[in-house]
């Protein structure tokens, strides 16, 4: 329960909800260049870091891979495409150093939510928040890339 | 309430449940090149297009601004950072063709979702499945860029 209390999407739940949670975890051990899931697969399940580290990446082509995170400090969370539709995960997952996560199946953590709505609306407004920062960490990206091609149009 | 009933924030509420959106919602009229909002800004309303057309852009640098979307369709919602911490607009919004909005204050709508969560949780479910799936649209856009680098690289 530790470890579900610093991940930022359960930020704000109450003991008994946490202890609802705790009880749609389960633990698996991970081995090194393992894949946990790739991109553009049905995401069911969502992730968290007890140890070991994780990589979260996206292949650009057959030749390139964009690495997007090197997850390792505990609590740390992944596969949350599974928690909105359409359910697909918008990324790929590969061990890069052995460990062991917490696994919640998406389908049980829905009917949490179903069922508590006062626990969906604070783990949602916790993904919203998290996915609006992302999606501006993203465009600042963008930007950088439209910066240097507009010098090199403009030099 | 057919106008809000447009919008996919508010996809799956209840008849009485849009009842007490309607009420919280004003309308105000926009003129042709009139800016609503900058980025960076201080995020304490949302907006709905009744009639006209709004611009989403983001600034690149002093010379050059980036579109991100021309908004013309009847409940195209915008402004939609206000709903979520840190509550800055992540974009400016400039009005492209003269025309009228309903506007919501921000924070009577966090009032409503904290005490009706069965609203706050539909809401919020619906708001992260557009920003992830905003996220996806700009990660594609950031790979295109990779990939002509790449490309560049290599031949």
């Amino acid at each position: 329960m530790e470890l579900l209390a610093t991940c930022y999407l359960f930020e704000g739940l109450s003991e008994s909800q946490m202890q609802h949670l705790t009880g749609i975890t389960k633990e698996t051990s991970i081995q090194k260049d393992q894949w946990l899931f790739h991109e553009g697969q049905e995401a069911k399940q969502f992730f968290l870091i007890k140890k070991g580290t994780v990589e979260l990446l996206t292949k650009v082509n057959d030749e390139l891979e964009l690495p997007i995170a090197m997850l390792r400090d505990p609590g740390s969370c992944f596969g949350t495409s599974s928690l909105t539709a359409p359910y697909v995960y918008s990324l790929s997952a590969r061990c890069a150093e052995q460990g062991s996560l917490l696994v919640v199946e998406a389908m049980e953590l829905k009917e949490l939510m179903q069922e508590d709505r006062d626990l969906g609306y604070i783990l949602m407004t916790n993904w919203a928040a998290h996915l609006l920062n992302r999606l501006k960490e993203t465009r600042q990206e963008l930007k950088i890339h439209f910066r240097t091609l507009f010098k090199s149009m403009t030099s």
